[in-house]
């Protein structure tokens, strides 16, 4: 699908499903409403899919990488070759979104959509390579306006393939040394809050790290004056690859209502790109989990998502993502295997 | 093991072996900390086995079931018959408890250590009834003192078989229509808050009966002025036989070095009554969730406890502990299965 077509295809989702679903769930054995936000997530999925007996979904979490020109100004703690060695991590399965992934019955795929180095052919790596990484943007645009939706068109196409396989559920997941400094940019630029507002350290920058890379941002912003009513615009001049991809995901996923998980501050940013070039998209986003790094908070806010859990987890590649489909599959489970009052001969209340 | 023997034989957690825990965790490819309280999870967990290359434990929720005489004065709103109702639904696998223990590999079972039901004898009941139920504390002491000392040594009991079948993780539960009420005077006599602030709307009750579930509470500790620091004179003022049996199963864990996961307010009772008794069983708890139910935010900062997350729970059953023996298992497998910088050939920070 193009990307005229897939934000066409994102209806709204299904309220008489979910009322239906809420009166399933009133009358399992349970006090109304004492699962709380598992009783929401199962309303939410029946909603989003429209099946009212839904079968636990396959679950995909796709972990997007790419490098960012942007390190070149130490914005982070980690050297850029991480990208890349994290990217064979990923595929040998050592990783912590391997182990997560593994722990809720999840699969990862792994895609290079913009990496730095030359994997050549390897086993299980989705390639996708649209740059080797992105230009530094505090001196030029961080790729082409072409490329930010060539980057897109990859996420889309890929959540069609997904579809097709009959996969019901994704995660989000990115590997990227320099994604938080883009996302935070997209961020300030997309919600209007303040750099210092919306940046945070990352893999854990020093202070001085810090302030350069707000200086960075801030510098960025003002000279390439990204306009926030053109997500493209935004992604091309402070994107990421990676981040590109995932909101193409987003949208695809919407799309074919498959339910979004979105993992912290990264798929945030993709979020925000996504839902500006499709508001509905929104309610087809499960945000997992309440990420420590600073400007999550402001992003969750906008798109009017409650985060699941908080684990003061910042590590990114769709580890919180993965805690989030466990809880997905929770929610189905309790809809569909749990006995009503009249199956299991118990009484009702009184009143 | 007697009271006195279970006691002496809870002992301080081994720091060492924390601290080498961290180092490890330290080791593996992701910033360092980035798995936030599932690193801490992690680090607990062997501080508290002194296992320090953990297997992953099988894992049993013991849901303790219970009348209470209380319920005559209209506290609750579910009749009192359900207790022996839901039993029935659990051993058939129809409850929220069995579809979320399912869901995390962990097992089921269910003790009647005081339910108002004749249930003969029935396949996978662990039969170990004190009484049919407790007395109406309003008007009387819930149990004799006795009574209480047999519930807490029936709960030390499971523990040592548990143990000795080679469960490396308990989660604790509980049905009993009435049981919040008896939490909630537990929880003021031993915290000194107020009743109304420790007091909670359980199953769901209206104003009225609200009003009256804090008058009654409020009665019964002026009639009895049960004794904070002697936790059998409360148990047997105002307790219930589930909540003496957990907290038998709480000190016994601690002293076979089993991490306890506890549900929520009722296990936070159970707890407080274990922790007066052995102020070192604190730390071989994990609180699983923070329940909707008031009181139990008072009595988690009691015992220096912090949840793992928040989802609108009050189910009880052991629901919550369910999710979180999921939790304890990832953060497990965090530890055995990442691999590490090393290991995976992946560069170190810079600084």
């Amino acid at each position: 699908m193009t990307l005229a077509e897939t934000i066409r295809n994102i209806r709204p989702i299904d309220q008489a499903c979910m009322e239906r679903t809420q009166a399933r769930l009133d009358r399992l054995t349970k006090p109304r409403g004492s699962l709380g936000r598992l009783e929401e997530l199962a309303v939410r999925y029946v909603g989003i899919t429209g099946e009212e007996q839904p079968k636990l979904p396959s679950a995909v979490v796709l972990t997007f990488a790419a490098d960012h020109g942007v390190t070149d100004e130490g914005v982070s703690a980690y050297p850029r070759e991480v990208t890349a060695q994290m990217v064979l991590n990923f595929l040998r399965g050592g990783a912590g979104v391997n182990v997560l992934a593994s722990h809720v019955g999840a699969e990862v795929r792994v895609v290079d959509i913009g990496v730095d180095h030359d994997f050549g052919v390897l086993f299980g790596l989705i390639a996708k390579k649209v740059a080797r990484g992105t230009k530094n943007f505090l001196r030029e645009s961080a790729m082409s306006r072409e490329q930010a939706m060539e980057a897109l068109e990859i996420g889309m196409a890929l959540a069609d393939q997904l579809a097709a396989q009959g996969i019901g559920l994704l995660g989000t997941g990115d590997m990227g040394i320099g994604n938080t400094t883009s996302s935070a940019a997209i961020t300030a630029v997309l919600t209007g809050e303040t750099i210092a507002q919306v940046t945070g350290r990352g893999t854990g920058i020093d202070d001085d790290g810090y302030r350069r890379k707000v200086e960075v941002i801030e510098q960025a912003i003002m000279r390439h004056q990204p306009n926030p009513n053109d997500p493209l615009d935004v992604l091309s001049k402070v994107g990421g690859l990676e981040i590109a991809g995932l909101a193409g995901l987003i949208l695809g996923g919407a799309a074919h209502r498959i339910p979004v998980v979105l993992d912290g501050f990264i798929a945030g940013a993709a979020a925000l790109i996504a839902a500006t070039l499709q508001p509905q998209c929104g309610d087809y986003l499960i945000a997992s989990h309440q990420s420590v790094e600073r400007g999550h908070d402001v992003i969750l806010k906008r798109l009017g998502l409650r985060p699941l859990f908080d684990l003061s987890l910042r590590l990114g590649e769709g580890t919180g993502a993965c805690l989030g489909i466990g809880l997905v599959h929770a929610a189905i489970k309790i809809l569909t295997q749990m006995a009503t009052f009249d199956e299991a001969g118990v009484s009702e209340r009184a009143t």
